[in-house]
């Protein structure tokens, strides 16, 4: 499949955004409901963290959406 | 949601562990076919790796299974 093995974390970002902004959240209101630092956020959506399942968890469900979905999204920007 | 907040990392080796048998791979060939180390998908199933979204991407693509199939197979046992 095409993109499969591109960087994952650009397209994570992207839809980390997504449904932020869907949410009606601040970076700031995520990050404080995801329990991770103020900047994080950003540096998740520009794709310049390697985020891990444990951080990737808490923020799906501070975005209140199935992990499954965002992921979903990720991979729709990736093929 | 039940469940939500607690550790992912079992469930997530658990989904590993069931494509992983359905695909009828060995640890070592799917370590081989990720490029991971040997010991590395042992460790994953166990839920004893705070795994990146890289490697998840990698073990994915080496069980010829969406990311999102995998998690979503996760999220069916933690709820």
């Amino acid at each position: 499949m095409p993109g499969k093995d591109r960087d994952p974390k650009i397209p994570f970002g992207k839809a980390v955004r997504f449904f932020r902004n869907a949410a009606g959240l601040s970076q700031e209101r995520l990050a404080s409901s995801a329990r991770v630092h103020r900047t994080y956020i950003g540096d998740v959506e520009r794709g310049t963290k390697n985020i891990s399942l444990e951080s990737m968890v808490r923020i799906a469900h501070a975005l209140d959406v199935p992990l499954s979905r965002l992921i979903a999204e990720m991979e729709k920007s990736r093929s």
